[in-house]
């Protein structure tokens, strides 16, 4: 019998891909759309993207009518809103994967420094997997909440967290030099994803303040068993989809390209979705997909990572089912190939 | 001595191209950006691309504040707000070049029907000339007030006004299929102008309804000496500038391409901004200058014209700075070449 | 037991397309990619997109081998050079889907008016269907051979067959203005699809002569039941994916647009992959997808339809594996939803 | 009396740019546009963008036939065509800009060593300014020959040859690193900058590879008084124009935001044409401008700068036009604001 799965926030870019995957997905319904802004909407009237796939209308529903309706539900709210229903859900019997940032950092005070707010759930952080399976697969069959990873940090830690486990690379004075299409921003109408401002256009944005750096931090410190220091620098590209993140570190020993390559291959040898390939990568090899494709070169004793992936799928919606299979136990790639 | 303009509404889009142009023309001092939401912000800090280029304020003046320091405003105000101040303006003596489309209908009525409201100065109505040099050049150099055309507008009616003066195209059942950028729909973010909605895509608004139909049918019907009618389709495509209109008509009796590029050519001869071309024009031909590429081809009978224009440029501040010229008896081209 | 295929052609567009739909058709085994220039390659390392989806190899194999191969052959050869090789497939037992022009005419001269050469295969010529389930579904089960639509041509007929039908549009004088994303174009680097040269611009082409058009009136007029008159004009815009149809025809009576838009869902109410919908839709509605979106309107007595559809999915490989569960008996939607 | 002007290899984007910009210089007659393959087409023909504004054609002329003509000669060819020209020009009592990369090296092994052929004309290497005015200003206007600075170079060298002049960074260690739009990739097509490859894409590209790199290392050496270090990767980022550089470096001492910023404040505080920002700037801003727009910021004791231009402008044919200026005397601004 198919899993009943609920969406909270069903409007945002990650909600409509979510759909589409589950609606691939032999084992599942979707039996709860929800959102407060949109009234009793048919979500294909929202995003007409699906139109003759899916009837549901979106629902303005409490966490218990959620509950009543959903073994497993997908938070798609942004942060806060999130960590404010979660526990209900939780404690109804419900199984939860949160895509906001709410439970991926395991300590209340980096959380409220980065966020600006007091956590509303601070006594569940540390116990929550992180929900990138390359790295935490073993966490996830079990948990009833998952803190599925933010976009730009699994670009960042898929290519890093091989090289500082293995004791490659420094864990200091890391660069991470990010580039994102412009729906990582969000649906929200703002003058700079206004199409006139930042089509034809490329800047940097929140250099060294971006909140997905404590989260690339902490996960790449549990990789490393010590402490690693990046330095973030997130770019606006005038493109849909997609984040390329280039980075810089230091080899703590003399390395050849062949054995930093080696290294990322032999890690993620039996991985459905990484792929370290030979080739320069770019955003559209991965378009669409739940991949991230990965290489390296050395450049003057300095070690440079090259990873892309979708941000809406593998950066969001596809990691969340990629979660979601490994919680039911079902192959992992369902839905996702 | 240089002339000293003002600039109401100094923030959107149409209005910095002015900036830029006015900047180069010899004969030109900006002496007050107005806006109403900025306060007393640089007009620099609003639109980086100023930086460095002028040292302006925007402001919050009222129109006799304007009149003391302007002798000649240009009107980048909606509809409806630019009617509101330009009698003022005109009464203390200022010359006026107006982009909304408060002064280009020649019917109260016309224009109630299709702005929703009463038109603030209905008197003025019908003898403003309509700032399209190359239709009414003779009645712009004496006027205190011109009424700047639409984008759309000029886009078809540069091809289509010729063919009717000359009788070679039937009145009726003219189809005008237009293309426009982004740019057109201004600075105010909006779902639809959201670049991950709007980019990648292409679709079609307003059909039949959009506000520049009554202006496109009666400058045509002016140069036809009757009415003429259209049905107008603007669409939007993912990128800045640009408009490109595609024309459908029937020619009143068997003609020749030739022929009818001909006339297109005899008529914009001495023209110094309209190229009638033999190949099919690009919007990019045009892109960042106050020229309109214009062609002609005869399938199954039917008379198709292909025109384009940068809709900021020749279809907005380039046309307004070549009435500025006609009006103060500069060379037409001055600043726009 | 699995359907053993072929493509034939396999770098190009269309073909990567259809490789990823046929990556999920539970139905199919992908046997045999074959292409002229390169070589020996794995797919993957031409298609970067493919890097984890299959492993197969690209190879230069004559007609024989293929048919040793699979049972079913979809060929993405250009025109002409698809006819020279689909015969000896027939005779060797393959069924084929065919993306080439070269069996939708139903008549030699126009095929050689048109394509400016002999039809290598002019017998075959008007017995084969014509791939567009919506219209001659039934003639499909049986068929050796389906001549898959092309693009354009299914986003003009799927307005406009249903009027033409039933009565309610004049056969003459019927205007197609189509819009089209660039892949379209193919796959080989020309300075038209430069991305300086046709990024950020907009413009007609092949106005009149475009190749699409006797396969427009082709099927319009068998829908009529007498010769229809097109006039299409092509435009290319800058975008990757996607065709904007906007259509022009007379009314044969007064008619409502309730009427038209009747008229239009009673036709598709049972299809599964065309919707007839109230908003003006955009191409991205149907992007990635095998949709076709359908409104219309009237404006002075003219009925204008907009289609969309995305070029490479209900364009190509989409119809052609609609066509290929319609050929073997499995649910039309198999891969497609 | 006007200076008499040539342009060799008029028909790539920097070619056109030049014309644009050399149209408006009051003191400027292009007498001649060379071109080897088209013929005697007009310039107009091939690039439409300058139909209406000069009536010349391309031709196929010998540098004495050039010499004959004009006094300043403009070379865009490529590199090792334009050194085998230019002492012939030189000769003839030419003054020359060099768009290539011939002359900016000093070292002839060097230039081997990355270009991969024998410099046509090695003596003069070392003996021809580097036309980045903003660092070798006095050395232009008596120069007969100037090397006009490649794109990136002038992106990386005007934000870090202030910091290392004044010591504030290591000149070990500086990563580089940029994203360029594709017009900086020439107006051949190539399956890399074909629109349905490079569209909604981002990659890197030649990493430690590319030749810019030791003309971005050579000129920073001067600037610093020993040997500077970098590790450049450049991207290529879905728009027409635009250069953005994101660069990272050690301070040598403590330092704050504010001081950084002053240094390069105080180093530009003259300059027509860079501008020290306090916002992170987008490409954008300075598009169609010859303004360098920089900022910096300091995170985790790194200093991280950020830069822009655009390529075409300030990063080949503005900044030509602006050598061209010191050479002879006119204001340096002139045509370029």
């Amino acid at each position: 019998m198919a899993i009943r799965v609920a969406i909270l926030g069903a409007t945002g870019y990650t909600a409509v891909e979510l759909v589409k995957l589950l609606l691939r997905h032999p084992e599942v319904t979707i039996t709860a759309l929800t959102s407060r802004q949109e009234g009793n909407a048919p979500i294909a009237s929202v995003h007409p993207s699906l139109v003759g796939r899916i009837q549901a209308n979106l629902e303005n529903l409490s966490p218990s009518e959620v509950a009543a309706r959903a073994e497993c539900v997908f938070s798609c709210l942004p942060h806060c809103a999130s960590a404010e229903v979660i526990p209900e859900l939780l404690k109804a019997g419900c199984r939860v994967v949160d895509f906001s940032a709410d439970y991926r950092l395991t300590s209340p005070q980096v959380y409220e420094e980065w966020y600006g707010h007091r956590h509303p759930d601070p006594d569940r952080l540390g116990k929550v997997p992180y929900g990138l399976p390359e790295l935490f697969r073993e966490q996830i069959p079990q948990a009833d909440l998952v803190a599925n990873p933010g976009c730009y940090p699994t670009s960042a830690i898929l290519p890093l967290a091989p090289l500082l486990k293995a004791g490659l690379i420094e864990r200091r004075d890391i660069i991470v030099d990010s580039k994102s299409g412009v729906s990582g921003a969000g649906r929200t109408p703002k003058l700079t994803t206004h199409f006139p401002e930042c089509n034809e256009s490329l800047s940097a944005y929140n250099i060294g303040r971006h909140r997905h750096t404590p989260e690339i931090e902490q996960v790449l410190s549990t990789a490393a068993g010590a402490g690693v220091e990046i330095v973030f620098t997130p770019h606006l590209v005038p493109m849909d989809r997609g984040i390329l993140t280039t980075t810089y570190s230091h080899p703590t020993r003399p390395v050849s390209e062949d054995e930093v390559l080696d290294c990322l291959r032999s890690y993620y040898d039996d991985e459905p979705f990484v792929r370290v390939v030979d080739h320069l990568p770019a955003t559209k090899d991965t378009s669409g997909t739940n991949f991230c494709f990965i290489t390296a070169r050395i450049v003057r004793d300095r070690i440079i990572t090259v990873s892309c992936l979708d941000n809406l799928i593998k950066g969001a919606s596809g990691a969340a089912v990629q979660n979601f299979n490994l919680m039911y136990g079902f192959p992992e790639t369902t839905a996702l190939l």
